[in-house]
């Protein structure tokens, strides 16, 4: 016998249940994206690597799965060259895999800016691919899903992906804590702190104080180059108390001398004045440690982590300020955030939230009780179909034993079991198979076949 | 200005209209997949190459996309191995993107048979990748869309295939002919016509007699190597007359004497009973031309043409009693069919089939009147996004001009424009931008304005 056959690691298959779940999770993302007037794009797997490479620092160039070049490939490639690793699959290889949808997408506005109205909504809903190395929860193929508007400075966009985390994660009832930040204040404070040029190590520090208190926060510092000066502005940063509003105006005080602090205090504060008008029922809160890709966004910078349940932050983004600069199309602004679907699938199963009809199953199993049954029963499936229910036929006229092992094994809540007595009589039946319960219709009696299906 | 970025050859960006009418139609089909009880599953994009290879011919396994291995691909590659191209590939490659659907679905069967109650009931929707010459309507990336079941060789599921696919094309609206021919019919011919090893030759010329005529077909089967005898035997096939009922029974007296072929006779006769049983409503045709795939399946060929609509077969499949034997696991029969969802957009699109709704656009525009305008209608997008419309906010207090021309220009059908004036009387009013209608509702009257909106 052959061996049996696998998968490259890092990647996975999924079964009708696993499929169920993850549609569930994509289709409720997706309703609400369009409910805010978002429209979904794809782009190619593959990208040409010229597009790919320079765009995620050399960790991620390393990272990207390389394709290579159909017909032969190694045509051109000399013996002295594979001295150079790196040059030979540069020379072989041409195109990749996408290792995120932004770089992509950057691609896309700036190849279709001629087509596009701005501001341009769109989500992506895709696969990615990363060469590293698998381990749990890690993979080498997983999908991104993200969310972003380009082409306009607005606040009511950020206002607007607030809105969309609140009724995604209120629609899989999943509490959550938004965290928001913004690189300005960030930035301000390592002006007001005379340390501009170490605005990432105070944010780290920041980032510490509930596990490794004051003192440790200020020695951190200390350890980082920052004066006792600057470590006396910033103090007041890591005692911040009270709510939100509060929060603000004690940052306001601090920032003051700054002219981008005060432009984030400007934008943060016209943010959570628009939360609150907009009612956001899920938990908002101002985080200055949040340092998510401090590198990449310019002013809002997002988090979303789940209340009840232990993981990393389940959604996240931004706003930037030239998205798609590296391919020449300047001064695009934009603000998007990316849903972590594999972490999200944990989070339900985690809580038990997946809705108990989601199953993969289908809802009736008609008995296949001969050729004649079969034909007698055939309407009788076609209406129910018509009524959107999942019905199946069993392929043989088995012992009924096997029929019912069937169903059961298959998770079908419903049998249907009709012989020359039901199409003498011109009757239907079914049973629910947990409950024991059993009726038997008129065989035309589609509605009530439909209500005792629906009980 | 850096250049413009583009993508590989034979690879597609899918706008927002585009993937409105692709999720139309696949949500169309895998509605009715579910409506049958066929379950989704996935499978990775990259599979090992030893998986893939051997399994499509020489000329598929050239038309693989190959994938570089990660790390120092080249490590071990010496000077002298350059002169084989193909050695060096397999060398620094393991991995390979899916060619189709088949052979990853045999894959998946075989790996996760103790998890799988037969018979399995799967379909799968993922693109696909392919090296191929691009020209038009010929892509190196695109999708797949098959339906399988496996493990069972009852007859009840070839009918179901065609229940699928007759309500599919109802549902998309597309008149189309179900052809249907069965291999162990060719095969019997062949057999009576005592050139068994000519069942290709055969078929392939009965395809030409619409065109070229009875002589030329003769002529053809004379160059072949057919002997006058088994001409004799083979002309009442290229004479059959009738409905599919008359065919089969010349069928069935042409090939009493071949065992195989009265097997192929009473499957093709208790199909076509089922068929009638099932009240198919579109046109079901049996037609001993169609050769698809002859090599591969081994009862049951299906292949489904458009009537009203120039081009090549826009769905087809057939009966395989040895899936899964390539990996290891014998005697799985299965059937399956698959949906060709490139041509079926052209056919939809081409036909004007597609719904006047389908739209990617959002419903309705509420214009930006100044941040107190825009609290005052947030309840309201609130309410009507409760209702499943798409609302967007303009995001600037722009002149009223230019949000109407964003309205129009992204095909927004109603736009609302609430000031001060709206504020204190505590209403709202809708515009349809097309009929120039317009209309005042009281703030909280949401029924009302959803009556307008569907109107």
């Amino acid at each position: 016998m052959a061996q049996k056959p696998s998968i490259p690691k890092g990647t996975r298959d999924f079964g009708p249940v696993e499929m169920a779940r993850r549609n569930y999770i994509f289709s409720t993302i997706s309703d609400v994206f369009h409910l805010f007037g978002y429209a979904q794009i794809e782009t190619p797997a593959m990208e040409n690597l010229s597009t790919l490479l320079g765009k995620y620092g050399d960790e991620g160039d390393k990272l990207l799965f390389k394709i290579l070049n159909s017909g032969d490939a190694f045509a051109g490639v000399t013996p002295d060259m594979l001295e150079n690793s790196n040059a030979v699959a540069m020379k072989v290889c041409e195109k990749g895999l996408r290792y995120d949808l932004t770089v992509p997408f950057a691609r896309f506005v700036v190849q279709h800016q001629n087509d596009i109205h701005f501001p341009f909504k769109r989500y992506q809903i895709q696969p990615v691919w990363r060469a590293d190395r698998p381990q749990k929860g890690r993979y080498r193929e997983f999908y991104q899903c993200d969310v972003d508007v380009v082409g306009s400075q607005s606040l009511l966009y950020e206002l607007e992906l607030v809105q969309i985390v609140d009724l995604v994660f209120a629609k899989l009832g999943i509490n959550v804590c938004i965290k928001i930040n913004n690189r300005k204040l960030l930035a301000g404070l390592a002006e007001v702190a005379g340390a501009a040029d170490k605005m990432v190590d105070i944010t780290v520090a920041i980032d510490k104080i509930d596990k490794i208190g004051l003192d440790a926060v200020k020695e951190e510092l200390r350890e980082k180059g920052l004066s006792e000066e600057a470590i006396a502005v910033i103090e007041p940063v890591l005692l911040l108390q009270g709510d939100n509003e509060a929060k603000i105006e004690q940052m306001s005080r601090i920032l003051a001398s700054s002219e981008v602090g005060m432009k984030g205090i400007a934008e943060i504060r016209e943010l959570f004045s628009l939360i609150v008008s907009a009612g956001i029922l899920q938990k908002v809160e101002l985080d200055l440690s949040l340092a998510r890709g401090l590198n990449y966004y310019t002013g809002a910078i997002f988090e979303v982590k789940a209340l009840d349940y232990e993981i990393g932050s389940i959604c996240g983004g931004g706003r930037y300020d030239d998205l798609t600069g590296i391919f020449g199309l300047k001064n695009v602004s934009g603000v998007g955030i990316s849903f972590g679907a594999d972490r999200i699938y944990d989070v339900l199963l985690g809580l038990d939230k997946y809705p108990a009809a989601l199953g993969s199953a289908p809802d009736v199993l008609f008995a296949n009780m001969g050729r004649e049954a079969v034909n007698y029963v055939m309407p009788v499936c076609a209406a129910l179909r018509e009524r959107g229910f999942s019905v199946v036929v069993f392929p043989d006229e088995s012992k009924l034993g096997k029929q019912f092992d069937y169903a059961t094994r298959s998770g079908i809540p419903f049998i249907s079991i009709n012989a020359d007595s039901e199409a003498a009589a011109g009757t239907v039946n079914l049973k629910n198979l947990a409950e024991g319960k059993q009726q038997t219709f008129a065989k035309d009696d589609v509605d009530a076949m439909v209500a005792f299906l629906r009980q």
